[in-house]
């Protein structure tokens, strides 16, 4: 274990962490739960896939159908917080960030590296969150029109390390990155 | 496998794994995450333990330090939305529910029975959150006024099993729990 007071060695674990996720399907930064406002002001939260990580740019991808719930949550109030906990390492990742939702040509490129198996995520007929007869009463499509991107760009990011005795870091992206210590 | 229309064997389920969250440290239900909304709109989300689960009373029970953000948090709005991935059976659960929250003397048989070192989670000098200069510059008070219960009761519970082919249920409370079956 490196001083447990240096600030840049703590962001870099987070960063090593997550970035394992878009590569590592069994990381824990693979599943990321997102948590957004409803439209009428409901907190939401689920599971999503971690596509992206770029730490120089700041941001982190996620992909989706755009019937989705959380696409119309996004376009009410464009904020995302991902939540993470990476048991292997003890460590709660919280990031806080502003979500751009691009579809159509933008994206098109992208949608060309969906695996065949990957793209029934995107579409269904009736739309997501329709109530149906039965449970299989749907039919996933496969639809480009229906594929989203998330780029969600960091405003912060808050990590809490559950060793003993526990720490907690915030570090925000309008002071650099360069971090402070909290009480956890 | 039984019927995958019958409804009320799913929520059955649901309530199996949601239960045995609270009794068993290894299961997924063990640690939900807790989705608030902040006082300044922004979505949020934190690992908690699930102490508590009530299928006939429809509520879940959660404690924390009540100087946490998300106390603030469920002051100005007091709704959650916790999550659970239940890997073992393919299984997310969305609970949203209304929390209110209890101190002092409304709650101290519940603190008489949390354990010496699970005491120290609640209360801390100075508090949560606070900037401080170093990772260890803070003080854990295990402290009884500090300790808060927030008594979620279940207005919706969202199922979603990623069988193959997938599927989505929502059942109301006020409905009932009868439920409904949804696209996924």
């Amino acid at each position: 274990m490196s001083d447990p007071n240096d600030l840049a060695a703590f962001l870099e674990l987070g960063w090593q962490r997550l970035t394992r996720g878009v590569a590592d399907r069994r990381a824990a930064a693979r599943h990321p739960v997102l948590a957004t406002v409803s439209p009428d002001g409901f907190p939401e939260a689920r599971t999503v896939v971690l596509r992206g990580a770029n730490r120089t740019g700041g941001v982190v991808e996620v992909h989706t159908d755009s019937g989705s719930d959380k696409i119309a949550s996004l376009q009410a109030r464009p904020f995302a917080q991902l939540h993470i906990w990476d048991e292997k390492v003890q460590l709660q990742l919280r990031l806080s960030t502003s979500v751009e939702i691009t579809q159509g040509a933008a994206v098109a490129q992208k949608w060309s590296r969906v695996p065949g198996g990957s793209r029934m995520a995107y579409g269904a007929s009736p739309k997501p969150g329709t109530a149906i007869p039965h449970a299989h009463a749907y039919e996933k499509l496969a639809s480009e029109s229906c594929f989203a991107v998330l780029t969600c760009t960091i405003r912060q990011i808050e990590l809490m390390h559950l060793a003993d005795p526990h720490r907690c870091a915030v570090f925000k992206a309008d002071d650099g990155w360069c971090g402070e210590w909290r009480v956890p």
